[in-house]
Order: C-alpha cells, then structure tokens, then sequence
C-alpha cells in the first residue's frame, strides 16, 4: 500500500494534525509525518515532494496556518494529489489560510479541506488510496455506517426524552 | 483506466466545468459528466453518487455555486474522492459557494478547489488516477515542464522588451 | 394543529436547539425532533422530509452548522415550508453556516433566521401554524405585549436609576 | 385564500421584486404589492402591518436594500410571517441587506431568502399558503417535477453531445 | 443647553451604553436615557423620536446588535441628528450591527461611531451641542489637551523605561 | 448661519462629493470645498481643521477612500463635529474605507454615513445646523413630506398598474 | 547603486507591474524583472532570491494574486527587504491574495502594500534605497512636492468653480 | 548604524510591540520608541516624522489599530520607508487595522507586515539596514539557519515519537 505523507508548517499545529493521525492508524494506513516550514526550511518541503512519488507516497497532507503557503509549495513539486489543512491562528479565525491553501492558480491544485479539517483530510487520502485499496473502501463504508448508528442512536435517544415529557 | 464523474448543478455552471472537460480529453481521460441538481434533481444526484464507485469511477468532480451543495451531497453517497467546485454567481463573488462547498464536517470530506477552479479540479483528478496510472504521471510531469517553459519564454520576452529601453 | 418537525445535524446542535424546544411547548404546539445528518444519514433525513407533509407536518426547522446543508436537503425533498437555523461551529463565527443555509438557488426556498437563532426559527414556525390557528395568533399578540412590558420595565428601572443620580 | 402581501423600499427595487408578482400569479395566488421605505414612509409600512391578518394576508414579503430595515419594521408590527428579500444595491454586493435583514433579536423572526431571491421568497410564501390550499401543494409539487424534468432533458442534452467528442 | 435622548435596544447593551452616560455626565450635558426596541416596543421608540425636537432634545444616541434597526427607526421619525453605536453580540464581532447601522438609504443618515463606541458616540453629542455651547467647546478642547498629556506621560516613562536598558 | 466645510483626499472623489454640494445648495447652507490629502497635503488638511471653528464652520464632511484617513485626520485637529463619506475605490468595494472612517478610536469620534454617501452626509451637516437654524429644520420636515409623497406616488403608480391585470 | 528585483507570479500581472517600472525609471533607479512563478517555475524563483544579495539587489518587488504566495516563496531565500503587491484577480475583489500575501509567520516578513499597488512598491523600494542614495531622498521629497502641488492646484480649481456659482 | 523609530498609537499596544524592541535588541539595532497618537497626538507623531531621516532613524515601526491611521500619519510626513503592524482590538480581529493600514494611495506606501506581527517588523527593519550593515545581513542569514534547525529538531523529535508506535 502507499504511504500518505503529512506535514505541518510549524510544531503548533500538532495538536491539529494529530487528527489525522489518529485516523491513519485507525484504517491501517502507513504515513509518514514531517514539520516542514515553506518559509523557515523550504529546501526540506521541496525536497520531500520531489522525492515523494519515488518514495511510495500516494498522496501529502500539508498543514499551515495565516499566509498558508505549504500546501502550495508541496503541490509545485509533486504531482501526487496534495491535501491542504487550512489551520486557524490567533486572528482572522483561519479565513487567510483558506483562502491561501484554495485559491491556487490553473495547473497546481490543492485539494483543501475545512479550517482545521484534519480527519477529514486524512479520509481524503484514504479514499484516494481506495481506488486500488479494497480492504480500504469496505473500511470507509463500515465507517459511514458506524457513523450513521451512532446518529441514529442519539436520534433515538432525543426521541425518549422527548417522550417523557 | 477508471472514468472521472462530473456533475454540475445547472446547465449555468456548463462554461465554467467545459475547462474540467478539455483537460480530461486532453490526457486522454475518460469521463462521464451530468446536470444534477442536489436539490431540484436529489434522487438523480443520489443515485449517480451510490453507483458510482461500481460504475468505474475513480473520483467525482461536482461543481455549484450559491449554498453549493452539491459537492457535499455527492460526498455523503460515496467513499470515492469527491472534488469540489466553488462557482461564482450574481453575488458575493464565490464566497457562499466556498464556505458551502470546503466547511464539510468530519466524517464527509469535499476536495475543495479555487472558485471556477475547473481546470485544477480535472487535473486533480488526474493526478489521483495517476497513482495506478503511470502514463499519466508522465504527462502530467510533462505538463508542467510545458508551464514552466511557457512562463521562461515570457520571462524572456520581458527581459528583451526591457533591454530594449 | 399541525406538528412541526425539528431537525439538527448533529447532536452538539441540541443544546442551540433546545430553544426551540422550550418555545414550542410553551405555545402548546406539537413537535417530533431529530437528530440526522444531511451528510451522515442522508436516507433518513430525506425520507422525514418526504414524508412530512402527509404525517401532519406543518413546517420542519433544520439546524446546522459549517457547510450546513441539512435545511437545503430536507427542502429538496418537501414542499413544506423550511425553516433554516445556521449554527455557529468552531471557527468563521457562524458565517459559512448562514451563507450555506440562506443562498439557496430558485425553487428551492430555505426561510432562514438568524445564527443560533432557535428562538425566532419556532417563532416563525408558530406564525405560519397561525394562520389557521387563531388561538397561536392570540398568544403570539400575547407574547408580543409581554416583552413590551418586560422592555418598559427595564426602561421605567434605568428612568428610576438615572433620576436619583 | 389568504393574500400575500409584497412591500418593497424603493422603486428601484421593483425589477428584482417583479419575479415575485410572476411566480404568484402562475399559482394563482392573489397579492397586494405596495412601495413603503421603513424609513422614508414608516406609518405606511406599519398600519400595512399592523392591518394585514385582519385584511386577510397570510405572508408578508419585504424587500430592501443596505441596512434593509424594511422586512424587520414590518415584523415588528405584525405576527404574520414575514419573509425578507435582501437587496443588492451599489456596494458590498448585497452583504449589508442580508446581514441587517436575517440577524433579527429574538422575538421577531424575518423568514429571509437568498440576496436578490424574489423567486424563491414568493415560493415561500406559497408553501405557508398550501398548508390549507391543496391545490397549491400540488402545483408546487408539480413544479418540482418540472423543474426536474428541465434538468435531465439538459443533462440528456448534455450526454448527447459529449456523445458525439 | 438642549438635552442628549439615548435609546437602547435591549437592556443588555446597558453596560456598553453606560460609558456614554460617564460622559455626558462629566461635561455637566443633561441627558435622557431610554431602552426602546425598534421591534418590540417600536411605538414607543417612534414616538420619542417623533416629540424629541419640541421636547427640547438636541441629538439622539441609539444603540443596538445584530440587525441594529433602532437608530434607523429614530432617524426615520426625527429630523434631529442621530448617531448610532452599533452593539457586538454574541456572533459576527458587530460587523452585522455597523452595516445595518452605517449603510442608511439617501435622505435619512445615520451619523454612525465605531462598534460598541459609547464614548465616542456622547462626545459627537457634545461636539454638536458645542456649536451655540462654548463652554463645551472650551471643555472639549481641555479633554483633547489632557488626553495627549496623558499620552505623552506615557511616552515619557517608555522613555524612561528604554533609557535604563 | 455657520458654514459647513467639505473635504475631499482626491479630485477623484469629487463626483461622488458633488451630490453634497447640490444638497447643501438645495437648503441654502453656506459651504467652502476643498481638495486635501491627509496624505499628500497634510499641513493643509491640518490647518484647515485646526482653524474650522473660529472661521465660522458649523461641521465638516470628509470624504476619501482605501485607507481614509482623511476624516480622522481632520477630527483629530478640531472639536467640531466631523462626518465621514467613505468612497468606495477600484478593489473592496469601500469596506477598506468604511473601516478605516468608522472604527475611530477612543476621544475623537467621525460620524460616519453609507459607501459614498455624499447626499446623507450633508444632509446630516444641516440637522446639525438646525438646532440653531428653525428655517433649516423646516426644510428638512419640508424633504421628509415630498419624499414620501413621491414614494407614495410611485406605490400609487404600482397599485394601478397591478389592478390592470 | 542597487538594483531592484522586480517578480511576477504571471504575464497577467505585467499591466500591474508596469506602473513600478515607470516609477523605477523616472527615479532612475537600475531595476530587473522576472516572469517566475512560486508554482510553475518554483526553482527560478527560489534561485533569483538566493542569489539577489551577492547579484547586488537592494530589495525585491514580488507580485502575484490569488493564494499568491511568490513574496513569501522569494522571501523564505533571501534576508533582503521584499516588497509584496497582492494582485486582484478574477474573484474576490484581492482580498485572497492580500492575506496570502501579508499574513506571513514569524520570521519571514513580506512588506505588502495596497491591492495592485504597483506605484508604492516602487516608491518603497526606492525609499529604502534612499538611506544610502541621498539623490533619491531629494528626488522622492520634491515628488512630494510636485504631488502636494497638484492636489492644491486641483483644490484651486474647485475653489474657482465654486466661486462663480 | 541608523536608529529604528518605533511608534505605537496607545500604551495598549505595547505588550504587542514589545516583540519588537526584543528582536532589535537581540540584532543589536539602536532604537527609539514613542507613544504618539495619530489622533490624539497628531503634532507629535508628525514632528517625529518629519525630523526622523536627519536625527538619523532607517526606518519607522508605526504600529496602531481600529481605524489605524498612525503609519500613514507618519508616512505622510518621511520619505524613509516605514512598516505599519495592525493591531488587533476588541471587535473584528484586526480586518480593520489591517484595511487602514495597507490601502494608501498612490505615492505613500506603508510597508504592511501581519496582523499584530511585531517581530517581523523588526526583521524588515533589520533587513533594511543589513542593506549597508554587513554584519546585520550575517545575523539574519544565522537567525535563519537557526530557526531552520529549531523546525528540522521538532522534526526529528516526531518522527522519534512516530517510530514508537
């Protein structure tokens, strides 16, 4: 199986991005996690995307916050499909991420998720790798349902209090 | 190779998603691309989105302006990668086709591209089929060594004109 | 009298919600409250809204929040009247909500209020009912002179305040 | 049947309104259409609302542009369902009137429509209208379906000529 | 001297409102003070607006959140200035309350502070009661040389500060 | 009659300005123009704030765009009562303007009426007057009766075309 | 002297961008322009600014629009002053490529002027250089001159219009 | 070496500029700092403008927020380059500082850096003088190596963490 890589602009966003983590594990997916700075170590983010077809990725998460170049420096140096995590700072609530990571120019897209959106993130790569991975879409689908039971299990839970009024 | 799905939410969106359709052609993609409304055509948009991955699809391009949510209902029906297209309309510029197409909650990830962003949506699409697909790669490596001489040679030009002065 | 029905996206709505609740027993009106996601559990949500109108329903209140799309699906899916409540989430305050819950396309009308406006929403809700329930139209005056008198109150208070300085 | 009432705050507002009187007459609804400012004739918009249950309006529709006062002036005086139409005008592309129309206090609810969203405001007032009206219901109901039907014969039209590449 | 009517919306802008109150008090301007909401107790709020002249006012403070209507409404039944202070609630930092507040149809201004400017808004008062008052003018004059003292104070002992480095 | 003094940053502002001149020449108020930058010409602006008052001005307007200072500028050097017109400019459509007119700090408040709101903003300079001017008072109850005639007029226009289907 | 590096992220921002040139030669100010792309051509933009210290630049103008990251790209390799011009684009007014270009982490700063600020680049640019190259100094003050000169001639003009009414 | 002025609008500022008297102690820049209001100390701030090139300052930090006036106050009266840092207040997370801070017009530039980005105005300071400052250029490029090995240290240290799982 390909390996999702992911990296952060900066050790502050960790505690965001170990959502992905978390679901990598969760779906038995190998991944490999950098905190690479666009502006701070740009040799390194270069590096890691040119090398990453080669290296068996299938796809790069990047994370960053306020001018939010990462996800854009990744995606000028690799074709692999680029996920970007618009991070949230101190101000502006993560609409200069947004925009930075979404509003890429023609020929170099950026997949982005929500502010701060890193589960989601790594489903995207997950269901990137699906295509090939079968054991991966029976995963997704059994996830959808858990997800819709336990909805449906608070729906059933408001219905009983509601009944006892 | 697997075909990439397009939807769009009226036949308004049409010029803006024919970009996504030349780049397809171009890389010699196959691809299968529908008006369906996630409100006025729900059960259609529905129905494509639950077939699809068994239809050979290998992603989905959906593209809507306003409260877009086409994207998101595509999204909710598959565990293929979904890519959304923010289009503008009369007002605010895109901003509610963006907000309504990238701000998905976990669990359903929507692959956000730029408003009108239609020729990245196809490329990355293509760039997700080209993990198994490794012509495609090459082309899409060829692409952008294509850009890059297509912006030196206007470099160029400019360092001519300026020489001149 | 006609039931109204509720809807949220998640369960962490419930607490904005609530509201609602409360306003709606206090006026004696009947409702059924659920918790099904647009994107989660999109069969549910669609079927409560296909079905509405022949269960008695007089109008369905959807409560979302980011990319909130749940007020969009239940009225693609009934002609009933839709009311829209943008929940707030984590970030962007509220707008990204309000935008995807509000500019819906031609046909498809949501009667959206304002961020985490519940109150207003069952309000609203009652007032439709009201038409044909003159008892609701007795209450809402009712209700209306009662928060003139409340705001008097406060009004004759700081008159009360200011003229012993 | 009730009547709906349509007030707007200036002539210049008339062209978007004019989609709202087309939509009600296709349904045969019967309206009354006035010019009221909240601001430049505030006794007019107000006895209209104060007089309109008892003269026997079932909706009130209220269009506006900027700091669009003129939906929430109307709610203020009446406990019919108000439904706000939020204008474009010169600058911020119709921001001002949508925030100044939907952020309504609680206890007052304005039911508001997409910026510019005459159609669909009068839509809303129909779907109020056919909770007693059956025959509205089921033109409404048969509007869906030709709305969908226009779709797919688009989306079949749009199959045709991607056919033929 | 003419008295400074300030109206409210709500009594939970009270403790915003009460820094106009400290002002006027401070340059001895007789003031009356009122919580009136334009929707909810909208004939009291019309009616003051509409005797504020003969009764000797000089200029009205209106302040009011979310879809802040009040100096609006104000200014619609008076031909005295009006200077509105648009309030922050709980969502959109008052963006909502400036627009609704600031962007005013021809023929009815709004002489419109900054959000939650208080202060501001009774000085602007002052200012235009200063115009036949001239010893409110000098008093005006004795605040501006005291707070660039109090500036410069500051200056100083980051002078000093810096200085011991 | 104290004179209203009219600041404009750039000749670029004048037709949006000139709406002011034919206001405050419809009322018979005196008035002096002038073209000065707070940026460009900032002694000049300086100095005409600094002498306003004793050269006989009841207020001054102030227009400019992107980051307009002007206003500010000018109520920083006077105690008269200063009303700000932000104009709107080629990019942001007169939000960077509105901001930077209204959001005035603590001490030195600008009375800031609509995006290019000329007309609003002399008229706020004459309600000033006429607190010392009856004549000028009159004028403006005069305005107040034939615009809503004509809004009258024109819902007139609207009832008789209406009757006619 | 120095040179001034001039980038641009495309040949679309050239009509910009020329209003820096004209600045650069009425100064006489030696200068170079660049075609390159932070995303198409990444390594040439990333070598230009490597090698802009030793190549005797004195500061970097870098103009791009969208999530317009080539300042930051530029800036993340070199320690000379760059100068970032956000360029408006298709959508969103410039507000994309304003954040993208201002909003940079610590450590890396972008000096960012107004949206298609291409003058003032320039200018700053030429007031850096202007520490060391007292013939700019003068040069720039007597512009200040000539600017203020017109403004007054222009304000003349308006003061002899005004008269003859 | 030439000094660095740094003015700030309010004593509330200072915790925010404090970042930047460290950076330029660290770089062992001589420096100035004021307290000067735009507003309510406007001859100050202008003197310090208009005397800074001869008393021998490179650059001015001008940082304010709100309506922030005080760079372009400043700007107004130098031609030396001067950085503007929008501080964040109360209400609206710095849009407006950062809006009135960056749009000058044409032929007074303000060197913008982010939101409540004092270290990086510093830094652009320090560029500027590391022009003709050799040893200044070198600590820059070493602050770069170091931040450099700061992130590849944090990256290492996770790539540790992941390797135990």
């Amino acid at each position: 199986m390909k390996k999702i890589g992911i990296v952060m602009g900066s050790a502050s966003d960790l505690p965001t991005v170990r959502k992905a983590f978390d679901v990598l594990k969760e779906y038995g997916v190998p991944f490999e996690a950098h905190i690479f700075s666009a502006h701070r170590t740009p040799e390194e983010a270069r590096d890691f995307a040119l090398g990453a077809r080669a290296a068996g990725f299938g796809a790069i998460i990047a994370a960053a916050g306020m001018a939010a170049h990462l996800a854009g420096a990744i995606a000028a140096n690799t074709t692999l499909p680029v996920i970007g995590i618009p991070c949230k700072s101190t101000n502006l609530d993560g609409m200069d991420a947004l925009l930075a990571t979404v509003q890429m120019p023609s020929g170099i897209p950026v997949a982005t998720v929500a502010i701060d959106g890193a589960k989601n993130a790594a489903l995207l790569a997950i269901q990137i790798l699906s295509l090939t991975e079968e054991e991966l879409a029976k995963k997704l689908d059994e996830a959808r349902r858990i997800a819709a039971a336990e909805i449906l299990k608070k729906d059933k839970e408001l219905a009983d209090e509601l009944a006892k009024l």
